[in-house]
């Protein structure tokens, strides 16, 4: 794509009410647009951001045999009255309409999708199976400080899943856990999980899935020597204390942000829906439930919170909004100026993802965007580079610079 | 995929509420699921349709140089008090919060996309651009009996575009007309573009990209031998009437389903927020805004009840859930079995996009099944089949069959 094309421009800074560091440079870079406290509008290069991380998720719970669905947003008020939901979960958002009814909108789906494995499992023989959708959420929260890291409208990645037993359940979690673990490793993150209280979704345990940065809302103690992990609000060993898993390190403890969630539900949602199915001898049983959720925007910022640096933003390749960022620097120089365009255009019949600057601006402001926005691979062609013997190749993360030539850089990128 | 392995199975009838042909289909094949009036989730084979129709439009609207972003969809009351909506647009759904601010949830996306334009756009050197979105939307219908054609939640694709002038404006206007007619096109479906009035939208002319159907809510009137189409509201010639445009016929009446339509919006979204751009000589202009919307669950209804037939769906290769249906009747013969699972695997191995019907019920039951689920191409491997030579290609459409060796069948689909 040319950045001239893009409408969006980068921008000296962020609006003053914006204290979060992740929003601050994505709205800096023109990724996302702030509507107000908690909620951003994703602007082309957030899209493709976003896009990516969806779709790592996506291969991820397909893999482990997820299918995709879209559950409705809007819901009917009856549905929450059956789980209690609508008295007791405070950040839920009501709607009275035209028509006298009323309506929830989705803050999770379990009012949804109990229903709709109701529907189709009536049988054994139907169960285990897990269903998955990513989408918006919304959430009445009475903060929302934290830029994409909290919002009141969010993406995210929730699935559910249906169990004949709690080994079962269990057996699926950790097939999950792995899949988690995978999504945390592509999109550039190190994760932990704890053992944590299930909070207002469940009397049974949950499990949180933790990245440590100081932009995190939890505390968290930890072991270096094994994967011991535990939200301090839970844990029964503190920080200094010896890890009660391997004993061979005392705790540190940590800010971290929470990127993922599994909830074993138990019977309580088809319960509230006296969902039954009947056993291997024709007696109705109720299934057990989990839910399992990743927070795609806040995965997005979390990972602008950890890999940033005093430039910009530092995107891993996998969820980088192009691979390569081409800056022609051209002084007005024509024919400078028809080489980088013959680049881009070799570039794209290789089907290489590059965001090329054709602008006419400063090449101290290209720089500084392109340092900004953050792409792993920065080429710069200009009279300079010319004369070293083609191309700069600089590389965002380490700064490390090396000269390609021209004929030999589509090999190089896709090396 | 493994039709055992999908959550979702086919029911002999549809929500004794639901009047509408497309839901009535569309619940009976397991595409999707009713959860109130206008309100629906889409399972796994309607989440297949959805994004493939999501993705033509995609495409064409890249084509045509548009810029993908996901606006918000909770908007703060403040947007729509400036552009007089908020009292106004009586299918606004309005929400109060716990932190005593009031929301609305996105009908349509001027009163959030018009301050993102301004953002950018401060030189005639900015302008033109187009922004569009693919996603929900949420209208408070006082009725809701057309199924997905009218949702009060529902997935549309709406693009708005900023220029200098109306002369620019209607060049664009010409360009995404053209990408509308390739949409429906690619989508199996014959669409006429009318002029009618503008609605709430706009004082200025509006276009509707009309289907005929008597799913449809609107009347049109329009020319067999040339172009010539209007909504029987506005024209001025009437039913059996010679054609205005080419006067070779007379016009005909039909009931008609809008799947498109495109606002002339003129100043009055820029004028509410007060968006003006620098002009060549430097002065203050503001620019002229249009509104290109697709509804992509209504598209999808269309097809449905356009193209179904009385034994189910029928859809057309670019928007069906899968190519090809895999059909096994083994009547418990492991070794036939074992042959339908090897042209399944092989099917995978080249990336044919196949759904495997390989679970243990009657041969009746899984022909019904598949005619109604509306998949373009059957295979079926028998015992029958396989003496009269392989595997029994059927289309769908036309009910034609022919008998295809198993050796030659990959060739025979990749054609």
């Amino acid at each position: 794509m040319r950045q001239s094309h893009l409408f969006t421009k980068t921008r000296k800074s962020a609006p003053k009410d914006e204290v979060a560091k992740n929003a601050q440079l994505l709205i800096r870079g023109g990724f996302i647009h702030k509507e107000m406290a908690g909620v951003y509008s994703y602007l082309p290069l957030g899209v493709r951001v976003l896009s990516k991380i969806e779709n790592i998720i996506r291969e991820e719970m397909n893999a482990i045999g997820g299918q995709e669905v879209r559950m409705a947003t809007l819901h009917p008020s009856e549905n929450w009255k059956k789980t209690g939901g609508w008295d007791n979960v405070d950040v839920l958002f009501k709607i009275q309409s035209r028509t006298e009814k009323e309506y929830a909108l989705g803050q999770s789906e379990e009012e949804i999708v109990t229903p709709i494995a109701q529907e189709y499992a009536a049988s054994y023989k139907d169960l285990p199976f897990a269903i998955y959708q990513i989408g918006q959420k919304y959430r009445d929260e009475l903060r929302a400080k934290s830029g994409i890291m909290r919002g009141r409208e969010f993406g995210m990645k929730d699935m559910y899943s249906f169990h004949e037993s709690q080994a079962d359940f269990d057996r699926f979690y950790e097939t999950v856990k792995q899949a988690y673990f995978r999504v945390y490793q592509r999109c550039g993150l190190d994760a932990k999980v704890t053992e944590a209280s299930g909070g207002s979704f469940s009397e049974k345990l949950s499990y949180e899935f933790m990245v440590l940065t100081d932009a995190g809302e939890d505390d968290i103690v930890y072991c270096d020597c094994c994967t011991h992990c535990a939200n301090v609000e839970v844990s029964k060993v503190a920080e200094g204390e010896t890890c009660p898993k391997c004993g061979k390190s005392t705790l540190k403890k940590a800010r971290a942000a929470e990127v993922g969630n599994v909830f074993d539900l138990g019977t309580k949602y088809p319960k509230s829906f006296g969902f039954t199915y009947k056993d291997k001898d024709g007696n109705d049983q109720t299934p057990i439930m989990g839910c399992y959720g990743i927070g795609t925007t806040r995965l997005m910022g979390t990972a602008v919170e950890v890999l940033a640096d005093e430039k910009g933003i530092v995107w891993p390749e996998t969820i980088a909004p192009f691979d390569v960022h081409l800056v022609a620097i051209t002084g007005g120089n024509a024919e400078l100026q028809a080489e980088a365009d013959k680049l881009y255009e070799q570039f794209k019949e290789n089907d290489i993802d590059v965001l090329y600057d054709d602008r006419d601006i400063r090449a101290g402001e290209k720089f500084a965007d392109a340092e900004l926005i953050g792409i792993p691979t920065r080429l710069v062609i200009s009279e300079k580079t010319m004369q070293e013997g083609g191309v700069e190749v600089a590389e965002r993360k380490s700064g490390s610079t090396t000269f390609v030539s021209e004929s030999g850089i589509i090999e190089h990128l896709q090396k």
